[in-house]
Order: structure tokens, then C-alpha cells, then sequence
């Protein structure tokens, strides 16, 4: 199975990657740009063939190492 | 509208952050990994009403400063 990860900083938590693309973009001559907030993507292939117990697995991971829970959101999703 | 970019490494090409995060989760224990690929994750918040000019703007963002079309593939989402 594969499982896809997002994880966001928290609402509130100061970004300043995404200000920094913001900036870029606009030094760019993109206007129109409201706000620009940058996160990290990871994709896992498992062995793991029950949805169920890859998701627990893929949770467990992400609140041992992949995510700072202090200041980051994260959102699993399974795939067959 | 909101636009949701997810820029990954394209096929091929070496990853390693994926490796990096591979390894530590061996070393946490977690069994049954095959593999792991790191991307980046941005949401980019637009005045801009119209869908296709939406997609066309972000699309040139891409291309210009957020991935390296050399060894970077992307794919944008656009959400009202």
C-alpha cells in the first residue's frame, strides 16, 4: 500500500519559507498572491496490506519522527 | 481561490531525504517500509475569481521559481 503524507505548520505558526515564495513571486511580477504557505509531502510504500493497521503504522511514524506536533498538522492518506 | 501544489522528485532521480527518513524509521523499528519519497507541499492563496487563469498563473509560478523542471515534476490543484 502506499500512503500519502501532508504536514502543515499550524495556523498561526510563522512561515518563513512561504514568505520567502511569497516575496520571490511577487520580485517576479506575480501579483494577485494573498499568502503563501509551504508544508512537507511525503509518500511511503508499505508492505502492510491492511488499510487499517498501514494507517495506524503511518500515524505512529508521523508522531514519532515525521512531524513535530508542538507546531505541525498532519493528514494521512491510504492507497491501495 | 486556493491553490494546493505538490512538487515530488521525478522517477529516477535520487532522493536523499527519502532515504534519510527510510533509515531513521528502521531504526525506530518500523518494519514493512519499502520506501520513502520526501516532496514539497505548497498552498498558495489567490484574488484571482477565475479558475483557468487560477491554474495558468500558478502554473507559470511552477515553471518560473517553485520547481526545477530538470529533475522536478508538479501537479496543481485549484480549489474555490
Amino acid at each position: 500500500m502506499k500512503a500519502r503524507i501532508h504536514i502543515t505548520l499550524k495556523q498561526g505558526v510563522l512561515d518563513p519559507q512561504g514568505k520567502a515564495i511569497s516575496h520571490a513571486l511577487e520580485a517576479l511580477g506575480f501579483s494577485g498572491v494573498d499568502g503563501v504557505r509551504q508544508g512537507k509531502y511525503i509518500e511511503i510504500d508499505l508492505q502492510e496490506d491492511d488499510g487499517e493497521a498501514a494507517r495506524a503504522s503511518v500515524d505512529a511514524m508521523c508522531a514519532k519522527l515525521l512531524a513535530n506536533t508542538v507546531i505541525e498538522d498532519y493528514s494521512i492518506e491510504i492507497e491501495s
